[in-house]
């Protein structure tokens, strides 16, 4: 554990800035980007003012404390019913009158909270229902001035992770042939990537072959790959909590005009795509340059909105188009990580096609954090 | 994928006693149970009235259609701009009057969508925004009315998930030893356990050893196990959707006299609860059980209330007393499938321990799903 208190710093100014008396911690996430930890489920708080909070079980309180060493931070413990002392600790922290900011419309004191795939509705529900003095609202603006733009060290983990995601493709490939299951692939797939380092994945691994390479999201089936499928394989190994995103398209056996076609119309979007990954362009714009490609090789209908996506601790991050629309006007910072294949290509009844990398935006576009070679013919 | 007709029947029979027009199916749980299959992300509604409507990307819509062959459902698809297609085909659902359902107090129709985990805050708002028209409440109501209480099909796939964690403790009670990480016996035991057919975990291989055996919460981490250590490892894998768990505490080396005490109780409590577990008792009363147990040995101030959650196609379903407070007062009944050994018992700065197993509620108290030893001693 190893508190960063200069991202704590910003963190404070900005929520002053947004009129936030504090953000509520329920995520690994935030967790890991403030306090260098992974914790499942973890509880903290970090106020306007003053050293973060942490909530956690009595039993775990001596070892927070050793690990705290002489931080300025406070720790709740508790036994018994969780979710009434919580309460109450909210009650106290956020009960009195806020501490000078700027006042919201509302007339409420404002509490920032991530709002994404791993908090639960149940949760933000409960906490609006016992804490009815705050306005609960999504610490997107802060978390995410702070978290788009990637520090060195950062990029670092990233690069390891994707190079996580590589061995594991490398085995997959290697395994890709009729009648073996996707079920198969990703048991050693995952296994490979766990030895070499990767906690897991940060969503279940995509073997998709067949019709079901058209398919949005994945599946691991235990159906027999057959020749002539597309094979569409999506690797999410994580790395001391960085995510990787690698997806690449497999024909078995001879590929045909329609197939040699989708998979040469990603190739053309995905490399225009990647130069455009420069300060201020937006994701809208991006998906313009795909569609101008798609509609020129007579595609325009098979491709959905949303080719990019930022990554980080997260899977997604913003911006992430395909999850909140008002993303599509982001405009891409130098040192963000993002994604460029996000979307499938698909003719329904034929199949789809997927590359996706993640890049690091620079002035001079997109720079690939791991070259992974595109080949898709496996025989 | 196969629709269960009589599970759909059953569940618009209580939602018509409850007052819904519709569920709305968002997670992979409820679109296996009455569907079948299993998808990431899947996008369904079952009305009150009329059959099923799957709601799909236009590309997965052959597929689908194969599949349901003959069915009476109607299939949405689309391209595009999702969340605005998806918007317009909940308002021609939802927007007309209600089909003489009894009317909620707020005159609004109501939906049923799932609340729990898998259930991302930012999807209910969003929900709620974009259908104004309507009231969204939880489905619990009429899912849990169905889901709780297990059929011999489930019941046998659930024996089956259990069997499989079995596999999966063998081999990490075979690598267990000072020196190993628990990162390095999570690789091989998520290995083993997907090569004897699971898809994955439901929550993420805890393997916490010493002061960390005290969270409630696990953790994967990469720091040598050390001799003396109490290990606690829970492993929840899935077979066909279904979840099993299964937590044992292992001591490496010479266990001292408050780690047998610890070691004891546990065993005292989990036999005494597991005789109690009997159509019409209640958490809050296997609770008792426990304390009163822990209280005689003097480890009253150590345990945490909520020993038994629900599990079946959810890691927790009800009754989840550590989640949702009130299911502390659901009442078992028979062919449900619960857990003993939810909760910690662990003393700040020594260790935890925790024995966890899934059960079947039967008129003679808890069968257990699969007989797994309970010695603790690793030399």
């Amino acid at each position: 554990m190893q508190i960063n208190h200069d991202r704590i710093r910003r963190a404070q100014e900005l929520m002053a800035q947004h009129g936030m008396i504090g953000i509520m911690i329920m995520n690994y996430d935030d967790y890991r980007y403030f306090f260098g930890d992974i914790r499942s489920q973890p509880r903290a708080i970090i106020p306007a003012v003053g050293p973060p909070i942490f909530i956690g079980f009595s039993a775990e309180e001596p070892e927070l404390r050793q690990e705290l060493g002489n931080e300025p931070v406070k720790v709740f413990s508790h036994v018994g019913e969780q979710i009434s002392n919580v309460r109450e600790t909210f009650r106290s922290l956020f009960g009195g009158p806020p501490p000078g900011l700027k006042s919201p419309p509302s007339g409420k004191p404002r509490v920032g909270m991530q709002m994404w795939f791993h908090t639960p509705a149940f949760l933000v529900d409960l906490f609006r229902k016992v804490n009815p003095q705050v306005e609960l609202i999504s610490s997107d603006p802060v978390m995410d001035e702070l978290r788009m733009v990637k520090d060195p060290g950062e990029i670092e983990l990233m690069r390891k992770a994707q190079s996580i995601a590589a061995l594991g493709m490398d085995r997959a490939k290697h395994l890709l042939r009729p009648g073996v299951t996707g079920h198969e692939i990703a048991t050693e797939v995952l296994y490979t990537m766990m030895k070499a380092g990767a906690e897991g994945t940060s969503t279940p691994i995509h073997i998709n072959a067949g019709i079901r390479s058209c398919w949005i999201h994945g599946k691991v089936d235990k159906t027999p790959i057959k020749a002539g499928d597309l094979v569409v394989i999506d690797l999410t190994p994580q790395f001391e909590g960085y995510c990787a995103n690698l997806a690449r398209t497999f024909v078995l056996g001879h590929s045909d005009e329609v197939r040699t076609r989708l998979l040469d119309t990603y190739h053309e979007m995905r490399e225009a795509t990647r130069r455009m990954l420069r300060p201020e362009t937006t994701v809208a714009e991006l998906d313009a340059i795909g569609e101008e490609i798609c509609v020129r090789r007579r595609l325009g209908e098979f491709h959905l909105k949303g080719i990019s996506h930022g990554i980080g601790l997260r899977f997604e991050e913003t911006p992430a188009p395909t999850i909140i629309p008002a993303h599509r006007r982001t405009r891409l910072r130098e040192h963000m990580t993002v994604t460029v294949g996000h979307t499938i290509l698909a003719i329904p009844g034929i199949g789809g096609v997927r590359f996706e990398d993640v890049y690091l935006v620079t002035q001079d576009g997109g720079e690939v954090l791991y070259d992974y070679p595109m080949d898709s013919q496996v025989d």
